[in-house]
This record gives C-alpha cells, sequence and structure tokens, in this order.
C-alpha cells in the first residue's frame, strides 16, 4: 500500500516534470517521491533538475484541487502500490530502457471501468494515422480476434489503425484501452469523441499528463511507451518508415515483449515500416489474430495450427505409388508392361503397386490392361 | 573435360531412370556412368536398381539419334566436366540434398543463346500457378529490378509467376531461363509457345528429361531442385500453403542458398504460402529488387539503403530544443517566463535555447514575447 503523502507528492511531481524523464523516474526509485518533492521545495539541485523544476512547482501546491476535479469527472489517480497499478509498467524501470527518456510514470489517471491490473493478456495494436483501407480492416479484424479470445486491446485513439484497433474490439464486444498524451478529460482528436466516450463507459482511458494537458509531440513518444509496456505484446499494423508506431515497436523491443508486424501489399508506403521491422528480424510476421495469441500466450497455450493445403486421396500416396500412378493412362488401358516402362519401375513391382492402387479404387483394370478409375485423384 | 564415352553414358542412364533418383547420382560419383551402364547392361542388380533400370535399358542404345535430333532442334547436350557446366549444380551432390530425392542431373538439355556456365548472379523466381494479379505485377517488377542489375532470372514457365518473371525479364531486356518438367522441346503449357519461343532465342530453355518426355507430378518436383540448384537465391512471389513453389523454396533451404519471400495482403490465399516461409523465419521478406541483390551478392555488394522518412528541419534539434519549441506559441508572442513554464524547462537555459532557434529562424522576438517563425517546420 501506498502512502498518501506519497500519491499526492507523485502528482505534484508530475505535474512539475514532462513524462518520460528518466532522472526523475530513477530519483524517485531512490528517495521516493516525498523526499525528491521537498528537496526540490528546498532548492537542492537533485540531480541538476532545479532549474527545470522551479518553472513549475507553484503549480504542484494545488493537487488537491486536482483530485477533486478529476474524481468529479469519474478520474481516478493511480500509483505504484495502489491494487490497481498494472505490474508491467515496472518494468519501463530496467536500465535497458532507463539509459534512455523513460522510466515508469510516477501514476496514471485512468476513466472507465477497465481495472488496468485485471486486464487479460493485453495486446497494444497501433499503426499508421494515414492508414489505408487495407490497413484499417487489418486493425479492425486482429483486434476482433484477439478480443474475441479475452485479450484486451490497447491503442492510442488516434485516426487511422489505433481508431480501427478500438472500433474492432468494441464491435466485437472486447475490452479495450486508450493510452492518451493529453489529459485524460481531453477529447483529442476531437472526431473521436464518441470512441472517447465509448471507451470511458467500457474500457479505459489512460493519461500520464494531467487533466487538461495538451498533447504534444515529446508527450506522444512517452506515451508510447507506456501503450508498449501495459502490453504483453505489440502488433504494428502499418507504419510508414520511421513513424510514432516504429517508436512503440522500439520500446515493445527493449522492453523484451514480442514484437509483431502485418504484411501488406508491397507498393504500399504505410506497409515499408512492417515490411523493415520485420526484414530486421525485430518483428514477427503476423496475419491473423491466433499469431497474436500464440505470441502473447504462456508457453504452449493458443498454438496456431500450420496451415495446410487440402489433403487430395494421392498426398496418402508413397512417391514410387504416385510415381506409378502417373503412367496409368486415363482413358485407354494400357498392359502392364508399358505401364512399367512409362513409369521407369520394375515390372514386379509395377504388378503389386497396381493391385494396391486397385484396393484404393485410384486404378482399375480392364481386359486390355490398367487405367485410373474415377477415384485416382488426378490433378 | 568429359570423355565421349562419358557423355553417352550420362544420356542413355538419364533414359532410363527418372530425374532426381539420389541412388543413381551417387553410383554415378562413385562407379561413373559407364560403369554403372555397363553393370546394369550385363543384369547386375547394382543397388536393387536393376529391375526399374530393365524396363528402359532396351530404349537407352539409341543415344546417338537423340542426339543428332536434338542437334536438328538446336538442343545440345550438356554433363559435368563441359565448360558450359554450371558447378552450382554440384551442390545437389552434398548430403543435405542426397539423403531424398535428389543428387545432380546426369546432365542436361538446354536450348538458347545463354551458356549456363556464365550466367550473372542467379537469381529463381518462382510462385503459384494461380496467381493474383497483385504477385504477377510483383514478380514482373521484381524480375525487372534484378535483371536491370544484371541478374540472370530463372524460372519455370509455368502459368502465374513463372510467367510474370520471364515477361518481366524480357521487357526489361534482361536474360532469363526456363528449367522445364518436360522435354526441352515440347511446348508446355502449350499457351506459352511465344514465351518459350522467346526464352530459346534470347535465354535458354533447360531440362532434365529426355526429348519428347511429357510433364509428370514427379518430374516437377525433381525439376524444381535445378531452379533452386541453378540460382544464388530463391524468391518466392505468391505461394498456398503447400506447393510446387514451397517444394522449391525447401530446396533452397536445404542447399544454404538464400530463400526470399515476398509479402502480400493478409486474406489472400496465395500469400499464405509466403507468409509462413517467413514467419518460420526460412525465407527474407523483400518487396525490391535491391533486397533480392543484397541477399545473392558477396558480401558488402549491393547493400539495400534503408528506407527513411523525409527529414524535417526539426529533427536536427536536440530533444531539449524540440520540447522548447513545441512551448513557443504559434501567433500571440509569449514572455520567457511563460515559455519557460510550458516548456517546464528553466528560464535561464530556455532564454539561451531561443537564441540557438532564433540564429535557425525557428522562432522570432517580438516586443511582447517570443512566437514561432515561420520556418519553424511545425506540424
Amino acid at each position: 500500500m501506498t502512502s498518501v503523502a506519497d500519491r499526492l507528492a507523485r502528482l505534484a511531481l508530475s505535474k512539475v516534470f514532462e513524462p518520460g524523464e528518466a532522472r526523475v523516474a530513477q530519483l524517485v526509485l531512490g528517495l521516493g517521491a516525498e523526499r525528491l518533492l521537498t528537496a526540490l521545495r528546498d532548492h537542492e539541485d537533485v540531480a541538476g533538475l532545479l532549474a527545470d523544476a522551479s518553472e513549475r512547482l507553484p503549480q504542484a501546491d494545488d493537487v488537491h484541487r486536482d483530485l477533486e476535479r478529476a474524481a468529479r469527472l469519474g478520474i481516478r489517480w493511480v500509483v505504484p502500490g495502489d491494487a490497481e497499478w498494472p505490474c508491467s509498467l515496472d518494468d519501463l524501470d530496467m536500465a535497458e530502457t532507463l539509459d534512455r527518456t523513460g522510466g515508469a510514470p510516477l501514476g496514471l489517471w485512468v476513466r472507465g471501468p477497465a481495472r488496468l491490473s485485471e486486464i487479460s493478456a493485453p495486446v497494444a495494436i497501433v499503426g499508421a494515422r494515414s492508414a489505408t483501407t487495407y490497413g484499417e480492416s487489418a486493425a479492425a479484424e486482429l483486434a476482433a480476434d484477439v478480443a474475441r479470445a479475452g485479450s484486451v486491446v490497447i491503442s492510442g485513439a488516434a485516426y487511422g489503425i489505433d481508431q480501427a484497433a478500438h472500433r474492432g474490439t468494441l464491435a466485437a464486444r472486447g475490452q479495450t484501452i486508450a493510452v492518451l498524451a493529453c489529459g485524460a478529460d481531453r477529447i483529442y482528436p476531437s472526431a473521436h469523441r464518441d470512441l472517447l466516450a465509448q471507451l470511458a463507459q467500457h474500457g479505459a482511458i489512460v493519461a500520464e499528463v494531467g487533466l487538461g494537458r495538451a498533447p504534444m509531440r515529446q508527450r506522444f513518444l512517452s506515451r508510447n511507451r507506456l501503450i508498449a509496456a501495459l502490453a504483453r505484446g505489440t502488433v504494428v499494423v502499418e507504419a510508414a518508415a520511421r513513424s510514432g508506431a516504429i517508436n512503440t515497436a522500439g520500446w515493445a523491443t527493449r522492453l523484451g515483449r514480442p514484437l509483431m508486424a502485418v504484411p501488406g501489399p508491397l507498393s504500399s508506403a504505410t506497409s515499408e515500416g512492417t515490411h523493415q521491422l520485420i526484414r530486421d528480424g525485430a518483428a514477427t510476421l503476423v496475419t491473423r489474430g491466433e499469431h497474436v495469441l500464440e505470441a502473447v500466450a504462456p508457453m504452449g497455450e493458443h498454438l496456431t495450427e500450420r496451415v495446410r493445403g487440402v489433403e487430395r486421396p494421392r498426398d496418402r500416396l508413397t512417391s514410387r505409388e504416385q510415381r506409378l500412378l502417373e503412367a496409368v493412362p486415363v482413358a485407354r488401358p494400357a498392359p502392364v508392361e508399358s505401364v512399367a516402362r512409362t513409369a521407369g519401375i520394375g515390372v514386379v513391382e509395377v504388378r503389386q503397386l497396381l493391385e494396391v492402387l486397385a484396393g484404393r479404387r485410384m486404378v482399375e483394370q480392364l481386359p486390355a490392361g490398367w487405367r485410373l478409375a474415377d477415384g485416382a485423384g488426378h490433378e
């Protein structure tokens, strides 16, 4: 359990610093949020953070007002140690992610019924804002597939792939969570008012920055690390060569979580990024929900049955039997010797094989010799 | 150099045995073609081959007639040791391929001006007969790309992907070679009469089975090993889950040659095979000729330049500069203190950064404070 003082100190610090400040995450891990906040208020230049902090420290006093306003909007402040805190985020404090902008968030603003600690086998489905119809329908279908299997779909509520993933999940009556780069109370993009309302009603809206804060470039990048870290695995559906989705993909990789990518037509610029991820070996190619479930499931569960062609009767034959069958005429019967010569198989063996094939009703014997029966499954 | 007797013995044996009889290839490696042929003619049951051989041994007497007939058609018999013999086929005698149907061919019937020993960086492009328009155009474009770089394109002259690869190469005035499952004199499929004529005129038509022989299932499979073995690398453009192209892909893998596959729309059944090859790690995903050239080129040549997004002015900024730029208003100027608070950066540093950005004409100072200049590259 977290103390009230810690909850409030984390909230104050989250108002002072931009999300994804790795130094802040490290100091909070080491000192605790209260001590860091106190030190800064006492004008101690902890790790060179004072200059930045002092611009916004005055704003950090009225955290109770923030909590009251959030409560009125049905938004809660969740911090590490809370029952609802998703442990998956703690991986952001690993060295691999901390040496960049990164680190676990100080806390999260959450709106909606989904409890972050209880979301089942969450899968992030992300991609280009300027997606193609192909990409949007791929995202919606994958999302519906994994949602039907009980997975929660996480995305960023942006145009294109993100919204298709959310909508696909909702259509399949699954649960879906959006992580925003702005305050959890903001409608961004404004065209997604209805979508965000549905998410708040059936899933959850999550934000690291405070209420009312605007989306900014750096906030999108730090938001991406939360999408990757909340999910067990990340699927990139369409992405240009350098894009936000590729940034999210990078976080999944640094977190050691499965990264997947959907292929597309080779002429499509929005598939260049996904093709590159696959070429580089960074992402596994996925085309179906099963592939995604297989990647994020605990060992052994959800193993995809391999696609096989339709089995034809002749597929059960040995290669010698197949070779013989090729040498048997379709219409006009041929004597054993002729069949043997055509097949290049000894006449004794040919006699035996013809009997075997006749037993399977694949060849038939007439007075003039042998020919194919109807069931030969000849192509 | 090969002796005349060896050339004729190989031709005789090629009439007796079906292609891809690994036992025959091994015996020829060990005993030589002449001794094997003599032994069989003396009714010695070498390695249990006599029964099969005796059906066709009588046909093997008139090899001179075959050579005469071939010469009239402009078709030559090429055997190991000939200057034209492509050494790449000798890999078929490696243990990895010999333990199955396989082994190097006894010889090849060749029609057309291309000399097999001199073909440059050959690339096999193969795929489904029932290809989609997408697949055919992908095959034609890839073929044209690699042909323009000087590679020879090898395929099987079948419907669908094969013919598209040949035609794409011819359209780019490149050289292309077809390996047939029937005699080099046959027109199969008959709709490809013109295509085969062009191949014979500008490239080459290659067959392992004798003149006049019909295409049969097993011959398609043994033909596939020649396509894979003649090429430095194999590209599968479209393939159902189990298909001839997947068989060719298997040969490329057993030969240790680069295997590549083209992605496609995820709903396309003809891309299921290629997606599976990529998922399994058997094939590298390729979308452009450069990717293929990179895979088949000697180390270091043809390295593909990575696709990168268009660089914007702001991409050259540090993350602190970017963060500051986000905090500068677009229209109405703001004082330094306000910008600092929005950015969450100390006011002293903000002053320095604003000067830097002003020097790059990204922000401008007015009496009332700072705002973005036109060149700020704001999204």
